[in-house]
Protein backbone atom coordinates (compact mmCIF):
# COMPACT_ATOMS: atom_id res chain seq x y z
CA UNK A 1 0.00 0.00 0.00
CA UNK A 2 1.41 3.62 -0.71
CA UNK A 3 3.47 5.10 2.50
CA UNK A 4 0.95 8.41 1.75
CA UNK A 5 -2.07 6.48 1.85
CA UNK A 6 -1.26 4.55 5.29
CA UNK A 7 -0.01 7.78 6.88
CA UNK A 8 -3.40 9.69 5.67
CA UNK A 9 -5.60 6.69 7.43
CA UNK A 10 -3.18 6.13 10.32
CA UNK A 11 -3.46 10.48 10.57
CA UNK A 12 -7.16 10.68 10.68
CA UNK A 13 -7.26 7.62 13.17
CA UNK A 14 -5.00 9.34 15.55
CA UNK A 15 -6.45 12.35 15.67
CA UNK A 16 -9.72 11.30 15.87
CA UNK A 17 -8.75 8.93 18.93
CA UNK A 18 -7.40 11.76 20.32
CA UNK A 19 -10.30 13.87 20.30
CA UNK A 20 -12.77 11.52 21.54
CA UNK A 21 -10.89 8.89 23.80
CA UNK A 22 -7.03 9.99 24.43
CA UNK A 23 -6.72 6.59 26.59
CA UNK A 24 -7.48 4.44 23.57
CA UNK A 25 -4.48 5.55 21.65
CA UNK A 26 -2.86 3.33 24.03
CA UNK A 27 -2.00 0.64 21.44
CA UNK A 28 -0.79 2.34 18.90
CA UNK A 29 2.39 2.34 21.64
CA UNK A 30 5.10 -0.29 22.88
CA UNK A 31 7.80 -0.48 25.53
CA UNK A 32 10.61 0.89 23.14
CA UNK A 33 7.87 3.95 21.97
CA UNK A 34 9.21 7.24 22.26
CA UNK A 35 7.69 10.72 22.47
CA UNK A 36 8.95 13.99 22.85
CA UNK A 37 6.16 16.23 23.94
CA UNK A 38 6.85 20.25 23.52
CA UNK A 39 10.60 19.04 24.10
CA UNK A 40 9.64 16.78 27.39
CA UNK A 41 10.86 13.26 26.95
CA UNK A 42 8.92 10.24 27.59
CA UNK A 43 9.44 6.54 26.67
CA UNK A 44 7.04 3.72 26.66
CA UNK A 45 3.11 3.51 25.94
CA UNK A 46 2.27 3.81 30.05
CA UNK A 47 3.84 6.93 30.07
CA UNK A 48 3.01 8.32 26.93
CA UNK A 49 -0.63 7.76 27.70
CA UNK A 50 -0.65 9.29 30.59
CA UNK A 51 1.00 12.19 29.56
CA UNK A 52 -1.30 12.67 26.87
CA UNK A 53 -4.20 11.92 29.11
CA UNK A 54 -2.85 14.46 31.64
CA UNK A 55 -3.11 17.66 28.93
CA UNK A 56 -5.11 20.23 30.76
CA UNK A 57 -7.54 20.70 28.05
CA UNK A 58 -11.14 19.07 28.29
CA UNK A 59 -11.80 19.31 24.27
CA UNK A 60 -9.20 19.66 21.97
CA UNK A 61 -9.69 19.31 18.23
CA UNK A 62 -7.25 19.11 15.30
CA UNK A 63 -7.14 20.36 11.69
CA UNK A 64 -4.81 18.48 9.72
CA UNK A 65 -3.19 21.03 6.87
CA UNK A 66 -0.39 18.38 5.57
CA UNK A 67 0.62 14.67 5.70
CA UNK A 68 3.84 13.93 4.34
CA UNK A 69 4.96 10.44 4.01
CA UNK A 70 8.44 8.73 3.49
CA UNK A 71 9.19 5.04 3.34
CA UNK A 72 12.05 3.69 5.58
CA UNK A 73 13.75 0.57 4.78
CA UNK A 74 12.73 -1.41 7.52
CA UNK A 75 8.85 -1.42 5.90
CA UNK A 76 8.21 1.50 8.14
CA UNK A 77 7.23 5.00 7.29
CA UNK A 78 7.72 8.49 7.94
CA UNK A 79 4.76 10.80 9.00
CA UNK A 80 5.14 14.61 9.17
CA UNK A 81 2.33 16.66 9.95
CA UNK A 82 1.11 20.57 10.20
CA UNK A 83 -1.80 21.61 10.96
CA UNK A 84 -3.66 23.85 13.77
CA UNK A 85 -5.29 22.53 16.98
CA UNK A 86 -7.97 24.30 19.33
CA UNK A 87 -8.24 23.48 22.98
CA UNK A 88 -11.55 24.13 24.91
CA UNK A 89 -12.24 27.88 24.11
CA UNK A 90 -8.20 29.06 23.19
CA UNK A 91 -7.27 30.44 19.97
CA UNK A 92 -6.27 27.99 17.60
CA UNK A 93 -2.64 27.22 17.29
CA UNK A 94 -0.10 25.69 15.06
CA UNK A 95 1.75 22.50 15.20
CA UNK A 96 3.95 20.05 13.97
CA UNK A 97 4.39 16.53 14.28
CA UNK A 98 6.63 14.04 13.52
CA UNK A 99 5.60 9.81 13.65
CA UNK A 100 7.57 7.16 12.73
CA UNK A 101 5.50 3.97 12.00
CA UNK A 102 6.55 0.61 12.05
CA UNK A 103 5.15 -2.59 10.86
CA UNK A 104 2.99 -5.22 13.10
CA UNK A 105 0.94 -7.89 11.62
CA UNK A 106 -1.35 -5.85 9.29
CA UNK A 107 -0.63 -2.52 10.92
CA UNK A 108 1.59 -0.46 12.55
CA UNK A 109 3.01 1.33 16.09
CA UNK A 110 4.09 4.54 17.15
CA UNK A 111 8.26 4.11 17.77
CA UNK A 112 8.82 7.20 17.79
CA UNK A 113 6.41 10.72 17.94
CA UNK A 114 7.30 14.24 18.18
CA UNK A 115 5.17 17.28 18.97
CA UNK A 116 5.46 20.36 18.68
CA UNK A 117 3.20 23.64 19.11
CA UNK A 118 4.87 26.18 16.04
CA UNK A 119 3.79 29.73 17.30
CA UNK A 120 3.28 32.42 14.95
CA UNK B 1 27.29 12.03 21.82
CA UNK B 2 23.78 13.36 23.08
CA UNK B 3 21.28 13.09 20.02
CA UNK B 4 20.44 16.40 21.14
CA UNK B 5 23.56 17.57 20.66
CA UNK B 6 24.63 16.08 17.17
CA UNK B 7 21.12 17.50 16.24
CA UNK B 8 21.99 20.89 17.01
CA UNK B 9 25.57 20.96 15.65
CA UNK B 10 24.03 19.96 12.57
CA UNK B 11 21.19 22.36 12.56
CA UNK B 12 23.27 25.02 13.00
CA UNK B 13 25.34 23.79 10.16
CA UNK B 14 22.90 22.76 7.93
CA UNK B 15 20.74 26.38 7.97
CA UNK B 16 24.22 28.59 7.90
CA UNK B 17 25.67 26.84 4.61
CA UNK B 18 21.50 26.66 3.27
CA UNK B 19 22.15 30.67 3.61
CA UNK B 20 25.59 31.19 2.29
CA UNK B 21 26.03 28.26 -0.17
CA UNK B 22 23.12 25.69 -0.71
CA UNK B 23 25.06 24.12 -2.97
CA UNK B 24 27.41 23.03 -0.58
CA UNK B 25 24.51 21.19 0.78
CA UNK B 26 24.97 18.09 -1.58
CA UNK B 27 27.26 16.45 0.31
CA UNK B 28 25.55 16.02 3.12
CA UNK B 29 22.85 13.83 0.51
CA UNK B 30 23.18 10.38 -1.70
CA UNK B 31 21.59 8.57 -3.94
CA UNK B 32 18.80 6.69 -1.59
CA UNK B 33 17.96 10.40 0.33
CA UNK B 34 14.43 11.92 0.02
CA UNK B 35 13.39 15.16 -0.02
CA UNK B 36 9.75 15.85 0.26
CA UNK B 37 9.71 19.89 0.00
CA UNK B 38 5.99 21.30 0.30
CA UNK B 39 4.90 17.82 -0.83
CA UNK B 40 6.75 17.51 -3.76
CA UNK B 41 8.98 14.69 -3.94
CA UNK B 42 12.49 14.52 -4.98
CA UNK B 43 14.77 11.48 -4.78
CA UNK B 44 19.21 11.45 -4.75
CA UNK B 45 21.44 14.18 -3.95
CA UNK B 46 21.85 15.73 -7.53
CA UNK B 47 17.71 15.71 -7.41
CA UNK B 48 17.24 17.54 -4.35
CA UNK B 49 21.08 20.10 -5.10
CA UNK B 50 18.87 21.18 -8.22
CA UNK B 51 15.64 21.57 -5.85
CA UNK B 52 17.19 23.41 -3.20
CA UNK B 53 19.51 25.89 -5.61
CA UNK B 54 16.54 26.54 -7.84
CA UNK B 55 14.13 28.09 -5.04
CA UNK B 56 13.30 31.49 -6.11
CA UNK B 57 14.84 34.31 -3.88
CA UNK B 58 18.27 35.56 -4.08
CA UNK B 59 18.48 35.81 0.15
CA UNK B 60 17.11 33.13 3.38
CA UNK B 61 17.64 33.48 6.91
CA UNK B 62 16.60 30.60 9.00
CA UNK B 63 15.30 31.25 12.76
CA UNK B 64 15.74 28.25 14.58
CA UNK B 65 12.92 27.77 18.04
CA UNK B 66 13.19 24.50 18.41
CA UNK B 67 15.35 21.08 17.87
CA UNK B 68 14.49 17.80 18.99
CA UNK B 69 15.85 14.62 18.85
CA UNK B 70 15.34 11.62 18.75
CA UNK B 71 17.93 8.31 18.56
CA UNK B 72 17.38 5.39 16.43
CA UNK B 73 17.52 1.64 16.41
CA UNK B 74 20.51 1.75 13.58
CA UNK B 75 22.47 4.35 15.02
CA UNK B 76 20.80 7.19 13.21
CA UNK B 77 19.06 10.30 14.61
CA UNK B 78 15.89 11.49 14.12
CA UNK B 79 15.55 15.73 14.44
CA UNK B 80 13.09 18.09 14.08
CA UNK B 81 13.03 21.54 14.33
CA UNK B 82 10.14 25.13 14.19
CA UNK B 83 11.12 28.09 13.05
CA UNK B 84 10.55 30.98 11.61
CA UNK B 85 12.38 31.63 8.00
CA UNK B 86 12.86 35.32 6.06
CA UNK B 87 13.37 35.34 2.11
CA UNK B 88 14.28 38.68 0.67
CA UNK B 89 12.09 41.34 1.35
CA UNK B 90 9.26 38.72 2.41
CA UNK B 91 7.29 38.56 5.37
CA UNK B 92 8.89 35.99 8.29
CA UNK B 93 7.18 32.08 7.29
CA UNK B 94 6.87 29.24 10.29
CA UNK B 95 8.23 26.52 9.08
CA UNK B 96 8.92 22.84 10.31
CA UNK B 97 11.39 20.09 9.23
CA UNK B 98 12.65 16.53 10.15
CA UNK B 99 15.62 15.01 9.12
CA UNK B 100 16.81 11.46 9.57
CA UNK B 101 20.27 11.34 10.17
CA UNK B 102 22.90 8.07 9.59
CA UNK B 103 25.88 7.55 10.70
CA UNK B 104 28.97 7.69 8.16
CA UNK B 105 32.32 7.23 9.45
CA UNK B 106 32.74 10.04 11.90
CA UNK B 107 29.87 12.30 10.29
CA UNK B 108 25.67 11.80 9.29
CA UNK B 109 24.17 12.28 6.14
CA UNK B 110 20.92 12.80 5.52
CA UNK B 111 18.29 9.99 4.44
CA UNK B 112 14.92 11.76 5.15
CA UNK B 113 14.22 15.31 4.78
CA UNK B 114 10.54 16.44 4.72
CA UNK B 115 10.11 20.39 4.70
CA UNK B 116 7.00 22.21 5.14
CA UNK B 117 6.25 26.30 5.64
CA UNK B 118 3.42 26.02 8.42
CA UNK B 119 1.09 29.13 7.55
CA UNK B 120 -0.51 31.01 10.28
Amino acid sequence: MDPTQIATEFTNYYYNLFCTAREQLKPLYRDQSMLTFEGQPFQGANNIIEKLTSLPFQRVQHKVDTVDAQPNFNGGIFVCVTGALQSDNDQPQRFAQFFQLIPDGTSYYVLNDIFRLNYG
